[in-house]
This record gives C-alpha cells, structure tokens and sequence, in this order.
C-alpha cells in the first residue's frame, strides 16, 4: 500500500547536538534549555516559525531534552527554560502549520504535546528535577503552557510582557495543551477570572497576574537574571538527586525500517496494512545484571532502558506515520524468568537513581499506550514471555487473549502469565491506579488474589480464572477466534472505538492528567472538526489572514 | 428575527394524563412506570417509535414522571420500570428520529435524557425512592442504559431477553446516555468485559449477564411477577419516606409566551435575538410562610417550588427552541431578606420530606444551568435579590458583575449579594462540591471568610473583597462595560465557548455524573460530527437502509 508510505515520515529520535530550536546547558545541578526557534526549521515546508512559535518538530527536541536530562544528568535538580529571543518567551503552537494540518495531526500533536508537558511535572514530582519558566517575554497560548507545567513561574515585570491564552478569542479553539485544566486544577484559579483571562487576548501581566495565581513571581528586568538563576538555586537545592553519580548517556536506537518492519534492537514491529493493523514484538533480556553496579555498567544497554526507549519510539511512529493501522497487537519472546529478575532488579534497587529513572520511564511508556487511540490486543502464546513489567502490556490492551495448552506440532511449553511485585505500583496509570487496581475496582479480593500469585507462571486457566485474561482457547480454536477478533475490529467505525477506548480505559478516579486527555482533549477534538473553527472561514483557516472569522452562532 | 420562531417549539410540560408513553400506577409503597410507546407518537412527523424505542417526547414523559412521584407521591419508596409490550423492553433512542436530528439536537437530546437518568439516582440517593427495572425482555442500547440508572436491575431469563449496548457495533456511535460510565464506574465492569460487551450486537444474558454484573438478577419467566413484586417491596422497605403525609400535586406552569417574552409567576424570559442572549429575570417571593405547616399549606404555590420549576422550563425551552441566543443573563427582583427568610425555613426544616424534595429540586435546577452551554452572567444590580439560594445563580454563572452604588435619578438602595446556610452545602454540583466552594478550590480561607458573612447584606466592595464576584462598576461604567461584555462574548465561536464554559466551570473533582458530561459526552459530540458516523454512508445514517456503512479507517 504505497501510500501509507510515506517518503518522509515523522521521526521521533534526535539528540542535542542536531537540535535545531532549543539549546540544552548545563553548570552544576542548573541546567538551561533555552527557546531558540528556527523560523526556517519546521516540519513542514512552508511554515515560518516566528516569535518562537512551535511545531512538532520544536517538542520532539523538547520531548528528547526532558528525557535526557534525566539519565544523562543526575546532578542536575532545576531546569531553567528561557527563551534567547527578545521580548517573547514563546508564541505557543505555530498557528499556520496547525491550520493546515489535517485533524489527525491536530489531534496527534495535541496529544504528544501534552506528554511532554507532563513528563516535565513528572520530573519535577517523582524525580527531583525541578522545572523554572522564566519568562523574559510575553508567553501566550502554547508558550503560557508550557510555563503552567513548570514548578514556579517568573515573568519579567517590563510592563510589556504578558502571559495570555489568547486561543478562544484568536482562534476559536481551547488551549489544548492543558492550559485550562492547570488554570482550574493545578493553580486552582477562580473560575470566573479564568473565564476573563481565557477570554481576552491581552493577557496579564504585574499585579493582576500575581494576584490571579498566574504567575509565581515577578521581577524587574534589573533584577532578572540574578533572580532567576537565585530561584534555580533554590528548586535545585530541594532535589534530592545524588550530585557525584555518573550519567547514563542515550545513544541513538539502533532501528532498522523496512517498508513493512521496522526493527529495533529488543522490539519489532511488523506492519499488515493491508489488515489495518500492526504488531509489536518485545523479545525479553537474555538475562540480567548481577547487582546494581552492573546497572549501571549495562547502562543504557540494560534491557528494560533500551526496550522502553525502543517501544516509545515504535508507538510514537504508529501514531503520526501510520494512522490506518487500527488495532496494534501486543505480543512478546523470551524467557519469563528473565523478565521477573530484571523486575527483581528494579524492585530491590528502586532507591538508586538510575533504577527510579527506568521505572518512571517504562511508567510513561506504558501511559503512553494508555492514551494511544488504536485498538490494543495482547495474545499470550507459547514462547511468549509477559511477565512482571510486560505483563503490563496485557493489562494495558483493550483485550488480552491467552493460549491454552500447547500448539500441534510446538514443542515449547504453554504459554505462561506471570506476576511481579512491579505490577503492584510501579506503572500507575494516570488515573493514579496501576492497570490492575483498575481493572479489579469492582472486586477487591480479585487484587489480592493476584497478588498472592506473585512470581508464579500462571497457566492460561488460571489466569483466567484470576481475571488476568479476557479470554483463552486452544489450539481448535486460537486461530479462528484471533483472526475473527481482529477481522470484526477492523471493521468497526474508527471513531466510535477511539472514542469507546477513551472511555473504558480510565475508569475509577480522575486526576489533572486524565482530565487533559478526557474532558479537555475531548472538547477540542470536537472543536477542531467544527466549520466555526476549521472550516473555510473559520477563526483558524483565516487566522492571518486579515479577513475576520464567519461563525454559526448556534449553540451546540 | 422570524426564523427563531418555531410554530411548534419543544415544549417540556406535562403531566400524567396527557402521557403518550408512558403509565404510571401507584399501589401503596409501589409505584410502577410501565413504557409502551405509541409508534405513532413521535415528536417529529415521520418517525415510527417502534419496538419501545424512544425520542425526546418520550423522554420528557419520564422526566415528569420522576419528578412528580417525588413531590406527589411521599408514600412511594420504590418504582419499578417495566414495558407492556412483549419481549422488549425498550430497544433505546430510535435511529431514524437521531439520524435525522441536527448535531444540536443530538447533543441536547443525550444531555436531557442523561439528566434524567441522574435524577432517578438523585432519588434514590437522596430521596428514598429506589428505582427497580423489570427487563421483561430485551434492553439494548438507551434501554440498558436506563435500566443502569436503577438501583437493581431484574433480567427474566427466558433465553432470549438481553441486555445489549449494540451502538457501536450497529451505529459507529458509542452509547451516549451514560452507558459506559456506569459499566466502568457504577458496576465496575471489568473494562476487557466492558470492551467485549459494548463491541456486540448480541448482548448479554443469563449467567454472564449475572458473573459480569451487567444485572444483578435473573428470574425465570414462571417466577417473574412474583419476584419484582418481591423485590420492590423490599427497595420501598428501604425507603425513609412517610407513608401517611399528603402530597403536593403540582399544577400546570402558569405561563404566557410571546415572541419576545415568557411571562411564568416568578421568572420572566426576555428574548433579545438581535443580539442573541436571554435574560432571565427572576423574582423573589412576597413573603414566607410561618412555619413548615404554611409550607405544606402553599404546596406547590411556596415560592421556591414553583420558581425552581418554572426555572428549569425556562433553561429547557432556551436549550432546545432558542440555540442562536448564546448567553443567558441572570436578573433578579425583590426584597433580598424574603428570600433569606424562605432560604431559613428550608433549613430550618430540611428533615422534612417536602423540604427535603424542595431543595433537591432547587439543585437540580442548579447542576442543569451548570451543563447549561451558554455563557452565563449575573448582574446584581439595585433592586435585585441575589440571596442564599438566588445567589446560587451568580455562582454558577461564568461571570457576576455587582453595580457598585447607586444609580443616578434611582431612588433603590445600592446593590447587595447575602448568603445562607445553603449556598455551603445544599446545593452541590455534579462534582460533588458546592459552588462556592469549587470557586475557592485554591483558598479554602475565603470559603471560610464567606461563610462568616452569612446573612449580612454585602455591598458591591464587599463582594468584591470576598471573591464572591467578578467585578462591580459605578453609574459611570456600568452601561457601556455591561454592554461591551455582552458584544465581546457574542463576537465569540459559539463551540469554542461551549468547550471552554465546559472546562472552567468543572474544577476539581469529577464524579461519574461529571464524567458523563465531559468525558463521554464531549467524545460522543465529537463522534456525532464525524462523517463515519452521520455522513451520507456514515453508520448513523445507513442505518436501517440495508446498505452497509462505508467507513474511513483513520484513527485520530
């Protein structure tokens, strides 16, 4: 299917020394990721990226930056992020590339946008690297946004500089990444004047913004870079990351594309366009390190760091790149054992920083699938290995399908599901549950039960009977049943499954981040297909333009 | 403006003889509501209700139905929901009414029934009256979604009657009265369970329906009457209504309508279509009774009873027959101790079950302006009567401004705003918190401020100083700031105020009625606009044509 392939598909590795937008220094446990952007550098030609405005390309840089640091700096507890143009901090998304973009890309963007601004608070409250905006410019729209995901705020009191969510009156569309739920939830300001400040372009600044709780600090432009590197200071001095470890630097995936196959090092991705769908294959560790310095030694080698890194990379390509794929099916290779000792590992050392590290990455990872708008199965065959920390790729699938007993003519053993402490807190979803809390919220014994299986290679019967699995058959029926699960899938409205997903994946309690992707994403996604918004003269299309917007004034 | 003028506007009102749909009989602590709709009752011409399937009009009926067996009926404390027609029960929104509705109907029309449905639970939560659904036969789609409402619902397990959430699967939409909000929040569904269920057209019955706590019980067809007899005498048992108090029977709305103008007792609507807003101005009571005798005496004729009602017609008609006026201003009239005093007689006597009713009522009215989408103001201007249970109104709205002083050649006192003991807890939002206390989510001392203040008649600077309003403006300023306010929101995308309206005014917590609004309803808003679902070979539209859908297999 030649046209899903594209010639230039959207790649999600990069590392600083080919960052085109920001820069990235780092002096003592300050590091400063300074807003730098390229006008020429989008993604997509044709688009100018003034006043620091951004396109995907400028997050993915951004996205890399924040995962970096964590690995490659222990020492550092603060990040300053700044920007080196005069008088604008960031403009926020590039409206013209966002108006050109299909809904798809809008929505994807969106999304991948919204990751990375909650990496940025995850950093800041399970891994001590606290984030500083200082705004030495008006930051609006995307730019105030990406501030609301810092610790503290400092805007430069030059009576010019503003922050301002000036997309209602703009654009006709929301801030879509996170702006309104940090304003409510985060920094909990008063409805009505969020309501105010949300409906005017201008913005606030000095008194107002202090008083309103958007912003933090302000500071006159004398004072400023002394205050702000004072504040840097004082978030890094609250870190408690170790200051004379040596960083794990992340070299470029080793990845293989074929025009169906993309090959990692430790995940495979196999892609049947013409079935709408893709499968991703983790092979499990060939074994495992025997202590934490052999942690370390591995480095980004170990396994459970290369493979999350791998597993991002291969979702993040399926999500931009291949947007017909529907359902993805999870499956695995290796040694269970294997598996549950890396967990082992990362359970016994969970104080070492490195360890932390990997464990909050492989949780992002797994959320990241959590909000992947595709069709998640897992089967579970011979040979396959989830187990422990995989076995969170089950839990994650909208369905996970097991195989009983052996296959005619295999010689390997049953299929086995195994459990590790790691299942039991390690990956909480965004909704502050782990996947099996939530999936046992109407039965608590049910969790305990699993618990008490902890380490054990679960048959396909007892899994599920301990409600681990959706469903299993043997070898009369597995290929019938799979084939018609996914065939049926396949051909089911696209929409109406997102939307399904979006809605029983997260059941139980709302948090800031399920809120971002539920309730605010799904506004806007709505907002985006509307003619008030998108269509020919809508406020986005003729944004620039010099023509004013044409709106339906019927309320929906 | 002619074409706003409906010769047949939607039209909310009406009681238990004029029912179309629906019987209700009460036999001592029992009431049954038994649906057996008129196919040829449909609220448009050309549509055929057939199989118990539902449009607005039959929805409306239940609605009043539900209210009315709280306020008449204090000696019912179960009601059970059954069909007169054979092996159904209901088969939920008819299809052809919903492909043919505009995307505004289609999103009032869920949003109304979902209100409904919480008002089943609100009285079974709040009010003793336990609701009991008697699937007869088969319940799919808005039918099982009704029967979700319920506190237990009864499957008669004749080997063909399910339950069944088939939209996805039949329409490319997702259930949109809740459905998969109670499977995930209220029963706790297993979400793999939940997937496979909501993915088949099939349904559920017998020992599954039971083992995935889709029902709570399944009868043998020989047993059935016997057993729902049993049951819901055991729900009314339950109940801690009086069996020996008399009822209030509510009367039809007095209400005048003109073209510009609804004209109720104690509410006024004015139409402004030039510059598309309504006021509604509300006037407060003469006096109050003595004592909760006088309450019972007046019945239906004590003020904040029939101003809630003739309220919540007043939102009703702006919703459905007025979608072009986008904001809705709040005004009031009276003598702000009278409402005081009603609001102490409420309070006074909470434990009684009228008062108890009353106020449920008045909150209910509440929590529908708050998924009201339209901007909403208050102006509290010399002469009004923002008091307790009147100032609710300025709470929910997204912006009250206070006229600071008096106005020149007036001869009314200055402005004031009072609270009560009310507006701390009785009327609660969807999200669990009260008004107040959502808009002091980030200063819990100004609700503690605020409540210090119970009682006193707070001038404009007052107000202001505790955070209870948005702003106050002087003669000088009033008009022309009033008046710019109202220009700029009308200038607005109508949708992107809809979707920030829906964020702002939701802080903190969500509960599973607020996740129905936001989560599931704004997907299912997003999903109702895409061409895999109400395009010309969308699911929504082939329905029923016997050619089959074509979708775009896209994933956004």
């Amino acid at each position: 299917m030649p046209q899903d392939a594209r010639p230039n598909p959207i790649d999600f590795a990069t590392e600083p020394s080919r960052y085109r937008h920001w820069r990235l220094e780092c002096a003592g446990s300050v590091a400063t990721l300074t807003l730098d952007v390229d006008p020429a550098g989008g993604l997509f030609p044709g688009t100018e990226l003034k006043l620091n405005s951004y396109d995907l390309g400028v997050d993915i840089e951004l996205a890399d930056a924040v995962t970096r640091l964590r690995f490659e700096h222990p020492e550092v507890g603060a990040v300053v992020l700044r920007s080196a143009k005069p008088n604008v901090f960031c403009a926020g998304a590039n409206i013209g590339a966002l108006a050109r973009a299909s809904h798809a890309h809008k929505v994807n963007f969106c999304k991948f946008t919204n990751e990375t601004r909650l990496a940025i608070e995850d950093a800041s409250e399970h891994s001590g690297q606290r984030y500083l905006a200082a705004l030495g410019g008006t930051a609006a729209g995307g730019g105030y946004e990406l501030a609301l995901a810092c610790d503290w705020i400092m805007l430069i009191d030059d009576r010019r500089s503003v922050v301002s969510l000036p997309e209602l009156a703009l654009l006709g569309v929301l801030p879509g990444t996170g702006g309104l739920t940090r304003l409510t939830d985060k920094r909990r300001v008063r409805r009505d004047r969020a309501d105010l400040f949300c409906a005017s372009e201008e913005g606030a600044r000095g008194r107002r913004a202090l008083d309103w709780r958007l912003v933090d600090e302000t500071v006159m432009p004398s004072a400023w870079d002394e205050k702000v590197a004072e504040r840097a200071l004082l978030l890094a001095g609250s870190s408690d990351r170790p200051d004379d470890a040596r960083g794990v630097v992340l070299p470029a995936l080793e990845r293989h594309v074929a025009d169906d196959r993309i090959l990692y090092r430790h995940v495979e991705v196999a892609l049947d366009r013409a079935r709408r769908r893709a499968a991703i294959i983790v092979r499990g560790p060939a074994g495992a390190p025997e202590d934490l310095a052999g942690i370390h030694d591995e480095g980004a080698a170990f396994w459970p760091l290369a493979m999350a890194r791998e597993l991002d990379d291969a979702i993040l390509h399926l999500r931009f790149n291949e947007p017909e794929l529907g359902i993805i099916v999870f499956r695995s290779e290796g040694d269970p054992a294997a598996v549950l000792a890396v967990d082992a590992l990362l359970e016994a050392h969970a104080g070492d920083w490195l360890v932390r590290e990997i464990r909050l990455l492989l949780r992002r990872v797994f959320k990241r699938i959590d909000v992947t708008s595709r069709s998640l199965f897992a089967l579970i065959e011979p040979g396959s290995c989830f187990a422990g920390s995989l076995a969170e790729l089950a839990f994650a699938a909208d369905r996970a399908l097991m195989f009983s007993g052996a296959r005619v003519g295999d010689n390997r053993e049953p299929a086995t599901l195994a459990l590790s402490e790691l299942n039991f807190g390690a990956y909480r979803m965004g909704n502050g549950l782990t996947r099996l809390a939530t999936r046992f919220l109407g039965e608590p014994d049910s969790l305990e039960r699993a618990r008490e299986r902890v380490g054990a290679a679960l048959d396909a019967g007892e899994a599920e009977a301990l409600g681990l699995v959706t469903a299993s058959y043997d070898d009369v029926d597995w290929d019938d049943e799979i084939r018609l699960a996914l065939e049926e899938r396949a051909s089911f409205s696209a929409d109406a499954l997102t939307g399904l997903e979006a809605n029983l994946r997260f059941a139980g309690p709302e948090t800031m981040e399920t809120r971002i992707f539920g309730r605010l994403s799904a506004w806007q996604n709505w907002i985006f297909q509307r003619p008030n918004a998108t269509g020919a003269e809508g406020a986005l299309k003729r944004y620039g333009t010099g023509l004013r917007p044409s709106f339906d004034p019927e309320r929906v």
